[in-house]
């Protein structure tokens, strides 16, 4: 136990206890930004052996970020050491794929020996340039490389080995995926090595590690280098080629170049202006002269403009720097209507190739301009240009200072020299503070969504009850289509998770076309989606039985239950920190020695990504956000039953202002309000387990449901709407 | 605002927020281990702007340590700078009082010059040399010098000023006690320097600042030396000579000499031998051969000793030294009866003398041994002299590495040189964790103070209802005599809290005769108690009205009831820490805008201190140690209307596993058991605010109170117990 617990202590960002928590190597190596919010995890303090262990360390800059446990995929594997798939599990793509994914093994380290590159491991990420959630085809090098296409990994390559890191939730698909030319480590589970101690194991001292620092937030990078330092390893950071690119050559996708549009100022509600006026004068407070943004959503919401480059996103690849008297936008050109050109233009914004931000960034040290950097975001290519940029500056000025002040995290520097501001992105704040038109948009949005699901659930329930033979794809493909009829529809915002029976434990269950099952009428259903409208984002999980649910199925979709409508109900001081409100929906499960291994609410961006920071409400108690009004979360207790079923009930809100009659302290107390109206099946409901608060709780939301929704549609749908929506009384 | 929120920042343990929240001096300058637990304080995300600035940093060793809140006592006063109390307050005490301050000051300045001190300042701290929360009146040293009683305030004394901290408990109190020599500081008001801030200020750079190096924590001194080496001054420690002692001469009270006693095995559970060793296996496992301990409390839980050396603690005042084959206690030798001589005989225990510790910490260096020192509790003078001694010995080994690597976080150390781990002390936590004998004292303690109790409430409901007129202090004095005759009783636990009307509201209440209320029949009354017997320690409050409270008072008291119930039937995962808790106690409140501004739950010692470490029920999210079975805590939920009354409901509980039926990660899932059964005033509660649970929790609690305590009380007291036990129903 004691090597292995050795072993782990080298995960960079935190210190984790054991058994049930482990950072995974994605996270690890690259600070994902909005990781899939449902990683599964266990609260931290599960195992916590306080004793033995300094506290917890949190990544504060990361509320996403989830510690994962690798109990539900690997008990009992603890002390189990990777083996290669091809020890563990015969490859079942045969000779032919293997032989391909050996070929472009062997053409990526025909690379490590050119001249000036001359590198002894490449390490190959899952993320793009801007640490997006969803990423363009042409950007999924580690997927290209390795074959493993799920959406968490890392890969890394040396002259001799290959090695890719994923967690739990993806340990079988890539046993299937990897040739045998690749070994498949099982992150989280015991005796795994961690990236760079596997990489201070297999390399000899001094060796060259490259990286494309485009691909590394700069704080990742930090963390990296010093791992492998402890190896006398060195970081090499290659901007001018990625190796995976001179492999894949012209197979590779090319990069999304869907024009971009200009969100709506009805939809936006505050104009372009307005927004950079109140940036600029953060920057000034800060004493900062000019911000880099890399985050797609912050862009996209900062100038108002929408694109449609990735899935679910309704983002665009570009990078924005804003200074105190100008801001330019690096961006592919061909994504530029003439209306957007003109828009920009008034907005006072220049055009620069995407490809051109290094050299912007040169061209501000060289002006002095002191630079705002979130690094938990910013890659390290632009970081360390800035940083390179800002020595040369003052060398220049004859300094001897070189470098070591390169950045300063308070905000009062009286030097002249090019400095940068290492702080949050204070676009994150801003942008999940909503906004009056943003809240009318996000309301408009989920009416007209739930009067799409109604007519699905309606859909549904009748083939099912018809006997009809549904899939779990067609049956999300359906939704869909009923999504797809609404006024203002773009997307969906995330992949549905349609889970039949014991799917639905599967907290990130895809359903794949040639795999899925039925969805069977005598097993639980769990569906969580959302879609993008023009005006609005929604995400909502609804949990359905078509026939009879047993009594443990009732009671643990009551107690599910208790806890959405504890969150829901719940008022607290202004500023409170998300998770402070955690136990509330976890207090009903608690009782009876129930939990659910995910955070219970997470920000939404208004027509913007569907999970978006700095707020959440989750168990990780680092993330000091307060909530604050106008936030968008989502509440989404769940409980699920390996290998037999799954419940989730989520809601999205917005918190409010609540008019207490007291105001102790002198301050605002606020609570939520909902913004979804979706029936909650009321035959899976325990009455006797509620209070009467509690049911005049579900009388009274499924009493707006009917009055909200039912003008919007009309015939079965209605009438599934009006049986979904009577009220309950305790029997 | 900049300018204050510029000095406030160099508090020297968190970034503070404002306007609600600040450390007190003496916090700042002592980390007291065991701060009285109600210092006046809010949520600390009151008022964080998360924009602004970076998360709150928490002293996870110390659990207690609060941020305090000045609203109540100097609302509106946020700008004001603080001035000598002789502009504020025309001093009552005369003249007289004031010459006798002056002439300490100017025998204490005398002493500035002497050869071997030679220094420009002087700060005199509350602590004694254990950082205990009650101490003997020989320590009172900034009393004495001050003429300040109050128990939180650091003094300091230049050459040519004086001036003393204290927070707004004690604003009135200080003013009236100081005389116009002195300037006293409103510690947490807007513009108020803390202590070092102000040493900074008036001292000429480079001045030499004397301590008594006793008198503070290690880590204190550290902080305190980072935060004057800002003006370059130097810290000074005078081991050999406290400066007030010489001014106090003869006048000064003789340390305490009571006798020790030996805590009976069958209170005490587990034997001195067994928790030697248990101690040697973690001194063993962490790499170290020898632990100080100096916490009071800790050696005489180590030792099955108690003491009466202060009040309200049984403890003694000594130090201990373990080793992997030897253990020191050094204590006055007078204290040590032939019996307790004897028993430490047997137990392998040397005697060594109280004052010979800092020889014997030398010697330890000298012979190589690796010491485990917890430097929250550790004072500065062993800390600093082990240092030194460590320094010695790699200089006479012929090492250049001196001193730097004095101290260690890890476990790990190859090298024979001696060396510190500093951490927290391991007792610290054993000592939390009740064995089964000591919580069957708790137990039977509780129901002999709970026998007390229903006599003493009896007595006054009689007393008052016939007009008595009794006052505040008269009431404490008559519940000591009913606790005086109870088996086993030994002392109060703490002074007694007893409150009238506004009193009541007044957190920090102590009635003095002189000044004290009577108890009103048409006010609430708010009594918080608590004592010390052979096998256990009590702390109890109860609010009761005597008349007819009104709705508000009733509204209240059901909130701060429903958030009582909420704690005590909470049901959670082993290992979660205390602050995950302290919401539930607090909803109730929150959903009409109200709070108390005090921490939820603190540790008790079994027949030990009533405040103990390292576990917290909080607000404050720094301390993450973990509940666990056999842990005592508080759960005292309250609400204070100023200048109107006081509500708080207080039980102690201890953690025991609860028998869920299921088992949700492979875990045990834990909640509580109550001790204390003494009756809630039914009069007081809003049956229809109280949901079916809570009406049946009530009911259940006085039904078992009539069960446990009936046969241990007779007469009128036995009536009252009948009369106040009887089962409530919703109107």
């Amino acid at each position: 136990m004691k090597s292995a617990a050795a072993i782990m202590s080298g995960l960079s960002l935190s210190t984790t206890p054991r058994p049930s928590a482990y950072l995974s190597p994605a996270t690890t190596l690259s600070s994902h930004r909005c990781l899939r919010f449902f990683s599964l995890s266990l609260p931290i303090y599960r195992s916590l052996n306080f004793t033995k262990r300094p506290p917890i360390h949190v990544n504060h800059s990361n509320p996403m970020l989830i510690i994962r446990n690798s109990s539900s995929s690997s008990s009992g594997s603890y002390s189990i050491t990777a083996k290669p798939s091809s020890e563990m599990h015969k490859n079942q793509n045969g000779n032919s794929r293997g032989m391909e994914q050996d070929q472009k093994l062997i053409a990526l380290r025909e690379q490590f020996g050119k001249p000036g590159i001359n590198i002894d491991a490449y390490i190959i990420p899952s993320q793009d340039a801007h640490q997006s959630e969803f990423i363009a085809e042409c950007y999924m090098r580690r997927a290209y490389i390795s074959g493993f296409t799920g959406s968490a990994g890392t890969a890394i390559v040396t002259r001799h080995k290959a090695a890719l890191w994923t967690d739990g939730r993806y340990f079988l698909q890539a046993e299937k995926q990897l040739s045998s030319s690749w070994t498949l480590m099982r992150a989280g589970n015991w005796g795994v090595p961690n990236t760079t101690e596997w990489l201070n194991d297999v390399l000899a001292p001094g060796g060259r590690i490259g990286i494309d620092p485009f691909l590394f937030s700069s704080d990742a990078v930090n963390e990296l280098k010093e791992a492998v330092a402890k190896s006398s390893h060195e970081l090499v950071y290659l901007y001018d080629v990625n190796l995976v690119d001179e492999v894949w050559k012209e197979a590779r996708p090319m990069p999304p170049n869907e024009p971009i549009r200009v969100h709506d100022h009805k939809y936006a509600g505050v104009d372009v202006s307005t927004k950079l006026s109140n940036l600029r004068s953060e920057l000034t407070d800060a004493g900062s002269s000019a911000i880099v943004i890399s985050m797609l959503d912050e862009i996209a919401w900062l100038l108002n403009l929408r694109g449609n480059d990735v899935p679910h996103s309704p983002v665009f690849y570009a990078y924005l720097i804003v200074e105190i008297d100008a801001a330019k936008l690096f961006v592919d050109n061909s994504k530029v209507t003439p209306e957007v050109m003109d828009y920009l233009k008034k907005a006072g914004i220049e055009l620069r190739s995407y490809e051109s931000i290094l050299s912007e960034i040169e061209s501000l040290a060289a002006r002095g301009a002191h630079l705002w950097l979130d690094t938990t975001s910013v890659n390290a290519a632009i970081a360390s240009t800035y940083a390179i940029a800002c020595n040369k500056f003052t060398e220049n000025l004859g300094s001897k200072s070189k470098g070591k002040d390169f950045a300063t995290r308070g905000s009062n520097r009286l030097s002249s020299a090019p400095c940068a501001l290492c702080k949050s992105s204070p676009v994150s704040l801003a942008k999940a503070v909503k906004n009056h038109a943003e809240l009318e948009g996000m309301r408009n949005s989920h009416l007209r969504d739930a009067a799409a699901l109604a007519q699905f659930w309606s859909w549904l329930e009748e083939a099912v009850n018809k006997n009809v033979i549904l899939t779990e794809v067609e049956v999300a493909d359906k939704l869909l289509e009923f999504r797809s009829s609404q006024v203002g529809f773009v997307d969906t915002s995330f992949d549905t998770i349609s889970g039949s029976g014991a799917n639905g434990a599967i907290i990130h269950y895809r359903a794949e076309p040639d795999s899925c099952s039925i969805v069977d009428a005598h097993k639980l259903f769990l569906l969580d989606s959302g879609a993008q409208y023009l005006d609005g984002t929604t995400d909502v999980t609804r949990t359905v039985h078509f026939g009879e649910p047993s009594e443990r199925q009732k009671e643990c979709f009551t107690r599910v239950l208790q806890g959405h409508i504890a969150l829901d109900q719940a008022v607290f001081p202004e500023n409170t920190p998300g998770f402070v409100l955690d136990a509330f929906a976890r207090s009903s499960l608690w009782k009876v020695g129930l939990d659910y291994r995910h955070g219970t609410g997470h920000g939404v961006g208004a027509a913007l990504n569907v999970h978006e920071g700095p707020q959440s409400i989750s168990f990780r108690f680092g993330n000091m956000t307060p909530m604050l009004k106008g936030m968008i979360v989502s509440n989404e207790p769940g409980y699920y039953e390996d290998h037999a079923f799954g419940i989730r009930i989520e809601n999205l809100l917005f918190v409010k202002e609540i008019d207490t009659p007291n105001h102790f302290g002198g301050i605002t107390y606020i609570g939520f309000e909902k913004l979804t109206f979706v029936p909650i099946q009321t035959k899976l409901v325990d009455l006797s387990l509620l209070s009467a608060a509690e049911i005049d709780w579900l009388n009274d939301y499924h009493s707006q449901v009917w009055e909200k929704v039912s003008s919007l549609v009309d015939g079965s749908a209605r009438e599934w709407l009006w049986n979904n929506t009577r009220p309950v009384a305790k029997p």
